[in-house]
């Protein structure tokens, strides 16, 4: 039998977030519990998971070394931070001050300033208090994606750290966080077209086992 | 004459996000050029601004000890990181890795999952494209910051690490975050009921000068 995994993580296939956590497990060549909350089903707005999160959203991180007292790790960006400290192997951020801030700076621009945007509660509220229908929605989401994937190319087309990855020759949570938004587009059947750049750094991404593992369409609970 | 400061700041008075790099500012004893960006003359969306940051959003910060080929940092929370990192004395990080990770979480339910929703391109969008009235807009903004701030209240409430503020005996981030969603209600004329902690919290902010100097009302461009 298998040895206990370290970490315990609530998780959906789909989520973008998830994506950037098991992304970075992987890189690290750590293993995660999966334990799968229905999304579609509304688990994580559940008793039981509010007692996780009390903000509802996913993924959660639980580190089995932690005390009991301490609390799940949430929000996708903390949690790559917290495994960069714990696995410093396979560093996710650069090591020099302007570069570390650099690819923070552009971590956050999808994850903080685009994505939130387009998770299933926002949809949810327009839909029901704003009266947006199927179109209206699709047209939402089109917007933010486009435009936080175009200032996101704009800036790897003008700043000189841009090299196979977004900071240079190592992958890095800037990375990770581009690739999270690329991937589910599809599954929203959006194509955000003039980011030649940001095509050329997923697809050198999707060359490594620690995304394609990742990939939505390979976890538990996804379409087959 | 006064030496020139280490940083240039691309700035607003009124802004969140602004604000939180300016009490991190304080607290570490630095000073920032402000360069005002009217935003209600629509000057981050300027030629000259998009420059700075394709992304149309304040704050930019700019190191003059860095490269003239490094970007200007944009996002809020990479721009404390990289101040944390630059300027280790007064940390607004705890020390031990399971309390910085509770802490980037705390400070990302505000950021990321609350503050993104409500930025004056959301709003103008949800206006002209929704046809979003004033009541509508006022809702949507309630619902948001209502939602953010009780969950944050949920963990300051249930996890053991709450103290004088949101984590210990120490301002950090998580302070620094929430009393930028604070500072920004009585603005929208907005009142969420229900957080007694994140109030007692957010009195003992305000207690400190850092805090105070960083007010929106005293900055510059600020009505009189």
């Amino acid at each position: 039998m298998d040895e206990q995994a370290r970490f315990e993580m609530f998780a959906f296939w789909r989520t973008s977030a998830t994506y950037r956590v098991r992304v970075a497990l992987n890189l690290k060549g750590l293993k995660a519990d999966e334990r799968f909350v229905n999304m579609e089903a509304g688990e994580h707005h559940s008793e039981n998971f509010l007692k996780i999160n009390p903000m509802g959203a996913i993924p959660a991180l639980i580190d089995r070394q932690a005390g009991s007292t301490s609390p799940p790790i949430t929000q996708s960006l903390a949690i790559l931070e917290f495994l960069d400290e714990t696995h410093p192997a396979s560093p996710i951020l650069p090591a020099g001050i302007y570069g570390r801030a650099r690819v923070r700076s552009l971590a956050s621009m999808l994850v903080a300033d685009t994505h939130p945007l387009i998770t299933p509660r926002v949809v949810t509220y327009l839909t029901d208090e704003a009266g947006m229908d199927a179109g209206a929605i699709r047209a939402w989401r089109v917007n933010w994606f486009t435009k936080g994937l175009l200032a996101f190319e704009q800036r790897l087309a003008t700043e000189a750290e841009t090299g196979t990855f977004c900071h240079g020759e190592q992958i890095t949570m800037a990375d990770i966080c581009l690739a999270s938004i690329k991937i589910v587009l599809p599954i929203f059947k959006i194509d955000v077209v003039g980011t030649p750049i940001i095509n050329r750094i997923f697809a050198a991404c999707e060359q490594h086992d620690a995304f394609i593992n990742a990939a939505p369409s390979r976890q538990f609970g996804a379409p087959v």
